[in-house]
């Protein structure tokens, strides 16, 4: 069966690992918490005691090809540096893939975990049989990851493919966390959704509405998933949320087809389950916002890999087609 | 000194073409009329006669390695097939790359203009030494390419890079020609330019300004370069103007900057030659508006290649690193 792949999902609660086959099927995983508000030193002992048992579960060190480790950003995965996740307070500067090379005698790898979420999603989920293709997940977040001839596309710094912080309304009242006004990340990732829903409700005190009831009052209470829960039972101002959602996502993702031309969009992330209704409205606002002729032909699919798309994902940097990524 | 190329740029009045070497030195140019208006037939015709006059420059068939053919989009660089650009009424699906390797025997491509220029810059001009380039032309559109590893990224369809037409302002009242809101070339490229200056002086019809004096009262004579000179000489209008125009480009490739993380931005095109007041204002705007903590690092060029580029850009889609352009 060749040799298994290492995957490590970091995340700023959890880490999550497993082994993963060269044709990419999941044959053990793991989770252990990140704990990292105990500084780094706690969480890489985490880490390195989940990849220690990675590879008793292996049969040993001869059986693996290498360990692919995907993280919250910035980091380098050029050089294997992790440089200062705002999730992963006291990492900085971090020689991660070199720490874990040394320590285990096995190549290593660090990948940004929208970038590997994006590789995988075309190796092995939604995307299979594709080559171009751009990447999207909204959670509580927008991560992108563009991937170019099955290969993910770095830029000069390793930090390329932060498409979520591109601006759709440079005068927009919303800045985002990074700084930039109207990013798509501000407007249509969860917290940006509540927010329109609390706006909303504050405005119109006459409006009725089942978010309102949901949280007593406490329109700060107001969650992506609330939102979705009204809409599907019909709520006015849940489907007002829910229909700019897509439309923001929908004008950002024809700039993203003018640009890239891609064989196919993959949309993932928490935010993504709302499905049909958002997947509509964003099909339905492409074309009116994008040159490219052909944009009602580009796929807009739903992600495929959804629980373990992190170990999946990291795994893929050590897999034929993605190998290349790090050069 | 190998094979020469022939190197054949296709615009809305003429037609240029040259005879490159492949170490990139033009050795002899020719301009014709493309008389557009009189139909393909006649413009083709002026193409063909072209070619065959540097044929017999080149000394023969024998001595060109092939002919590049770059034109105003949108076109297929993978198939040579030139779609229905605005500028060339009664081009419609014309399989130009095969009608001239049929006339000619030599294999002939063709591209669109602004890749061909951003390929060029990338191969002799402003970006030599630097593989991963954001190529952008402000005349009257704006026209980017987006290299690659020394080659044109194309996307499924051939028409990827149409950065002109991404939008940073959805609910701009200035709608492009290409149907979107807020495009970059809506706001940004010359006629935009003059929309505005045009606009501030009807707004306020107090506002004393060199531009009115020099149209005479007809706002809408009002070209890019007045604008240029009248702020040059110290016009608060035509400053105005300027600096709005470095911002929006500004807050734009910021957005570039956040996707592509490219080694350097090239700035060509007839506006890019107001200079560096344009330039300033653009570097300033860009660190507040990207996630990238290296822009302000980006190296912002001027382009270097002027009257020839749309030639040198024609004949780079045969010179070695381009050479894989097209596939």
């Amino acid at each position: 069966m060749g040799k298994l792949i290492i995957g490590i999902d970091v995340g700023g609660t959890k880490v999550a690992g497993g082994l993963v086959t060269q044709k990419g099927r999941l044959i053990e995983s793991q989770i252990v918490p990140t704990h990292a508000d105990k500084g780094f030193r706690k969480s890489y002992a985490q880490i390195t005691n989940l990849i220690g048992r990675l590879l008793s579960a292996a049969g040993g060190a001869d059986n693996v090809k290498g360990i692919g480790i995907c993280a919250p950003g910035p980091l380098n995965p050029k050089t294997g540096v992790i440089l200062n996740p705002p999730n992963l307070p006291g990492w900085r500067n971090i020689e991660l893939a070199r720490m874990v090379t040394r320590e285990f005698g096995l190549p290593s790898r660090v990948e940004n975990d929208a970038n590997a979420a994006g590789l995988a999603e075309v190796l092995f989920g939604a995307a299979v049989g594709y080559k171009d293709v751009f990447y999207v997940t909204v959670s509580t977040g927008i991560g992108t990851g563009i991937i170019i001839n099955r290969k993910i596309y770095h830029g000069k710094n390793g930090i390329a493919g932060e498409g979520g912080h591109v601006s759709i309304d440079y005068h927009s009242p919303y800045r985002c966390g990074c700084g930039t006004l109207g990013c798509i990340e501000a407007l249509a990732a969860g917290p940006g959704m509540a927010r329109r829903a609390r706006v909303m409700l504050e405005q119109e005190h006459g409006l009725s509405s089942v978010l309102r009831d949901l949280v007593g009052g406490h329109a700060e209470q107001i969650t992506p998933l609330m939102i979705q829960e009204a809409a599907h039972d019909g709520d006015r101002v849940a489907k007002a949320v829910l229909d700019d959602t897509g439309f923001y996502l929908g004008v950002w993702l024809a700039g993203m087809i003018t640009l890239f031309d891609p064989e196919a969009i993959v949309i993932g992330g928490g935010v993504s389950r709302i499905g049909k209704p958002l997947f509509d409205k964003i099909r339905e606002t492409i074309p009116g916002h994008t040159i490219n002729g052909f944009a009602t032909e580009t796929p807009i699919l739903p992600a495929k890999l959804h629980t373990n798309v992190g170990i999946y994902g990291a795994a893929s940097v050590f897999l034929p087609a993605g190998e290349e990524a790090g050069t």
